[in-house]
Formats: structure tokens, sequence, C-alpha cells
């Protein structure tokens, strides 16, 4: 059985190898010369963008692949070598087509968003912004940037799904996954717009937002992917995906956003309440107002319609996400959720060890102590 | 035979269907009561950005598919019915996919360009900003709904080919289009930052952008969907389309920014000048530095430094334009494109009334004076 940093071994390289092939400019035609700089700058932009992400979504990929398929090289394979192995090559290669296209969605949202920073580094428009020595032009060069990288991902994915089987269903479940997460970040620009007084209506609207923003591309798509490489019927493998991947997913966002308010439990020096101090309209928040008194209610109303909030406001916000038991309710959502998922891969019917191994690769998407 | 008028009844209101199917949220999920106003937003904004193209490309590639396939029902039909023609019906979709792919990049462009208006009407960012009442918002919708068409287009695209000759080629030939185009962008950015003090390199560096940014969709792509349509081999069907669209693209470009200059004869009552007031980087001011004096050249790169250019200034630069030779030169690059061409549909050996159908139908991207 393979090991994630086996894995990880193999995703890492082969993501900057298709990278640095599909975000230049294809071999149909040659670059001027006087454009090649510019050219150039795009696709090491390209590269430093795709770097440093946890592939999560790749490693569930090939994880729920290797439960799944009939097939039992993954089960005996002492010494695994994918070049005997095609199928699973062509599986790593529609994992990294998803880890791309995530680079790309995060383009864009640090567009949107303003972001000056990803995973640390510089985001991609500001790089190029600071490369080029223009605003205008980097900003724009940053836009192109994630309009390749989405068309390089499904180039990825289509010649990936050609040594796959259900080749046309999985081209058409990665372009509805994309579609997807597009349609999410569209929602949660419209969470941004959904008035405070209604908790109710703006829990169902975050959680909304959580299906397609994230579970799409994070659980539902990789196990969908894995299903239909796996040989499952294209209805069967949509219905188990979604049962599966749809509360995990939630379950997945839920948990980090809880995380950004409550620390995590490895302590990683990173200061809580990011959400808050941002302003976003979350679960946690919409969970606090409907459980506040009518004072503490009016209090993070006046305090998330402010343009900034203080570190006081932020310590005080959390505070009220404590008493009012949002943080409860988070947990005890996650826990159900988690079920749920729980009980959609035991509805599969596996064998006891393909199914423990299903499990498990799901069961990293939620923090042991919120299962 | 059909006429384009025909073809046109065809093409947008399926146009308009397809969008409407493909930018609203998928039925794998539902979306919340309190955002389906935000998303109700964004489709209608996809079909009126939509609305109002002369659809050169769909066209190009229905009438080249006619003149290429071996099958002779376009010669024949006395009354078009596509229903009993699947294959030209899959043509058509896969006409409409590239007009959706150039509205997924015209609204990306005007962000780019921070446009105010596209074909008579507020840019789909614009429009976006005035219904939510928000600038930063409605400019991330209006990136997200660029992204949207982008996803939509391809997902149309495959669809078509499924019913069409030499299907993964197409699929591929889709992709690679609108990365040409995207690298295109990219180039165009990069020219805006080329000095103005090398003349050769400045046109050779427009003219690049012309094959990447215009050519690749206008003429090549739909040139290489109708020769693999029709069966020809995927070699040589890539091989043809770039010999006949690349000259053309590139001649539809160089007579677009000169009728920018000198006019339209359909005397639009369009200002002329648009790009000398923008201050764009055009072959016609590379052809006019080339052939300048060196105080006319001092004068010209002393004008297109400045932020903003008057009045008598853009009459002064036409003048310039027309006293150097640069029109006479973009005219006769325009002829030379067009003549090579010709030459390349006559290397094609079809029978005499192909050629001539194939040989109308490029015709209509260079206006009859300047061929």
């Amino acid at each position: 059985m393979w090991t994630t940093d086996h894995d990880l071994a193999i995703i890492e390289p082969r993501i900057v190898e298709l990278v640095r092939e599909l975000t230049d400019a294809p071999a149909t035609g040659a670059v001027a010369a006087a454009l090649r700089p510019v050219m150039d700058q795009v696709v090491e932009q390209a590269v430093a963008s795709s770097e440093g992400g946890k592939r999560l979504r790749a490693l569930l990929t090939l994880a729920a692949f290797d439960a799944l398929r009939a097939d039992t090289a993954a089960d005996s394979a002492a010494t695994p070598v994918d070049s005997a192995d095609p199928e699973r090559a062509s599986m790593a290669d529609l994992a990294c087509a998803i880890e791309v296209f995530q680079t790309a969605a995060l383009v864009h949202d640090d567009i949107i968003d303003e972001s000056d920073l990803r995973r640390g580094k510089p985001s991609a428009h500001r790089a190029l912004e600071h490369a080029v020595h223009s605003g205008v032009i980097g900003r724009g060069l940053g836009l192109m940037l994630g309009d390749i990288l989405a068309t390089a991902c499904i180039e990825i994915a289509r010649r990936a799904s050609q040594g796959l089987d259900n080749a046309a269903s999985i081209d058409e479940a990665f372009l509805t996954m994309q579609r997807e997460v597009e349609i999410g970040q569209v929602l949660d620009l419209g969470v941004e717009m959904t008035p405070l007084d209604d908790p109710e209506a703006l829990a169902d609207a975050s959680l909304n937002v959580f299906r397609w923003k994230t579970a799409s591309y994070t659980t539902i798509a990789p196990l969908l992917f894995a299903f239909l490489a796996a040989g499952f019927a294209p209805e069967r493998a949509r219905a188990h995906a979604l049962a599966i991947g749809g509360p995990l997913g939630i379950a997945f966002q839920l948990a980090d956003d809880l995380l950004d308010v409550i620390g995590s439990s490895r302590n990683t020096g990173k200061p809580v309440g990011g959400d808050i101090r941002e302003g976003k309209r979350t679960v946690l928040l919409a969970d606090a107002l409907a459980g506040a008194r009518a004072d503490e209610r009016e209090e993070l109303i006046a305090m998330f319609t402010e343009s900034h909030r203080s570190e006081e406001q932020v310590a005080r916000a959390i505070a009220l996400f404590e008493s009012t038991g949002a943080i409860e309710r988070s947990r005890a959502r996650i826990g159900s959720l988690w079920r749920e998922s729980r009980t959609a891969i035991a509805a599969l019917g596996l064998p006891e060890e393909r199914e423990r191994r299903l499990s498990d690769a799901c069961a990293r998407f939620v923090p042991e102590s919120m299962r």
C-alpha cells in the first residue's frame, strides 16, 4: 500500500512539470523575442504559485482510487512502481489537475479580496506587479495567469482521463467541479451582502457556500473521479460521491473556520480570529447571532458592520462565540456531518479493509477531536 | 446552401439557451434562497454580455465545415433542416462555444482595461457593480462571470465534439485555442512595456500578438474545427488551418486597426483614432516610427509616452501615419497576407465550387478594398 509521502513525491514534481508546459505558449507558434521576458515572468509565477499546498485533494483522489478499484495491485505491490501501473499514473495526473485548479482559483480569489499574501509569499498579482513595476499591468497579468491555469488544469485532466475508465464522465465531472467552485465564489460574494438580522438565513447561506465553494472540489470531485476511474457506473458514482463528499467537505470547512477562532492543537503560532478581523460572515457568526441576547446581538451586528475590528473587538467576538454556544454548535455540526459521511461510506458495502482505507482517507479532513 | 442569415437564426437563440444553462448552478445541488438573487444577476449579465456580437467566428466555422465535408447534404439541401443533420447541429454548437469563449475573454479584457463600455452597453463588471451597488463586489462578480463563461464554453465544445469526427482532437484544439488567446493577452500586456525606440521590434511584437490573441480564435480555430469535423487527419488539419488561418487572422486585425484610423467605408459615424487616443502600441505606430524623420519620430514618441492625447494630437498622429507611409505599408501587409491565405486555400486542391465557398467565407475577414 502506498503512503501519502510516496504520493507527494510523485505529485510535487509532476505539478511543476505540467504547469511549466501548459502555462507557456504552445508549440503551434513562436513568441517574439521582445515578448519572451514577460512570458517567462508569467510561467515562473505559475510555478511559484503552484508550490506550498498541502495537496489534500490530490491525496484523497489517489487514496480513494486505491481503496475502490477492483484491481488488487494496490494491495499487493510491495515496491510501488507507477510505470508498471499506467492507470495509477493517469490518476496521479488527474490528482495534479485538481491542485492546479485550486491554484487558478486562489490566484483570482486573491485579486478579488485584494490579498497581499498567499501561503506566506506575495500573492500572484502582487508578485507580478512587483516584477513588471506596474500595478495595472501586473494585476492584468495576474488575472490572465488565473485564466491560463484554469485552462491548463482542464487539459491536464483531459489527457489523464484518456487512460482511465469512464473518460467522458470524468471530463464532464471535472468541468462541473470547476463550474461549482466558480458558482460558489459568486455565492460567497452574495453572503457578504446578506443582512445580519436573520441568523438562520445567514447560516443556511454560509453552509450553502461551503457546499459549492469547498466541498465541490475538496471532497466530492476527488471521490467522484475515484469512483468513475474504478469503474462504477456514472449515476452510482455521482450518488456515492455526493453522499460521502458533501457532508465531509462541509465539515472540513466548518472545522477550518472553527480552528481560526479556537486555534489549532498543533499550536502553529498563527494568530487566531483572522476571519473575525476581516469581518467574514461565517456559520459561527450566524450561530452566535442566533444564540445571543438582544444586546449581544446588537453588539455583534455593530461590530461586523464596521469596516475594521480592533484586537479588543476580535477578543470580545470570540468570547461571544463561546458564551452564545456558537462554538459548541459548530462542534456538533461537524460531528454530525462526519457521522453522515461515515454512514455513506458504510453503505458502499466494501470489504472491511477497503472500507477502513477509504474511511481513513476521508478522516484526514476532520480533526480527530471534532469527529 | 445555407446563408449566413439562416446560420445566425440558429446560433443566436442557441447561445442564449446554452449560456443560461451553463452559467447557473448545476443540478448537483441547490442554491440557498438568500443567495438566489445574486445568482440570477450573474446569469442575466451572462446573457446580456453574450448579445450583440457579429458572430464572424461561428459563421466561418459553419461555412468552412459546409465547404469541406465530404458529405453533400450542404450542396443539395433545398430546405435546410438541421434536425435531419445531427453533425451540422453539433457543429453549430461548437460554433456557439467559440462565441461564448469570446464573451468570456472580453469580460476579463474589460476588467484589465478598466473599460466602461462594450458593444455600446455597460461592460459586465460595470453593470454588476451597478446592480449590487458595490464596486468591490461587482468587480469580483465580473471576474467570476468571465471564469464561469470560460468553463461553460469548454463544456459546450465537449458536448458538441461527441457528435463529430475526431472528437478528442477537437477537444484538444478548443483548449489550445483558449490557451493561445490567454497567452496573447499576456503578450499584449507585454507590448505596452515594449520601448518605442526600436520600431522593427515593436512591429514584430505587435504582429506576434495578433497571431496569438486574434488569429488563434478568429480564423485558425474555426478552420481547424471544420477540417477535423470534416474528417481530415489531425496533423493535416492543423497544418492547413494554420497556413490559411494564420495570415488571414493577422490581416483581419491589421484591417481593423487600419479602419480605426482611416474610418470605415460604411461611414458608421464612429470617431476615428480610438487606438491613438488610448495610446495603443500598434503595427501602424511601429511602421510610422520606422518611416519617420528624426524630429517626427521624437514627436510621436513624446505623444505616445504621455498619459493622454488631445484631439489635435490624434489628428497629427493620423497625418504622420499617412505621410510616413505607415498606412500604405499596412495596406501592403494586408494584401500580401490575404494572398498568402488564398494560396494556402488553393493548395487544398478542392473541387472548384467548394474552393470558392471556402474562399468566400474567408474573404469576409478582409475588406474588399484591401484584398
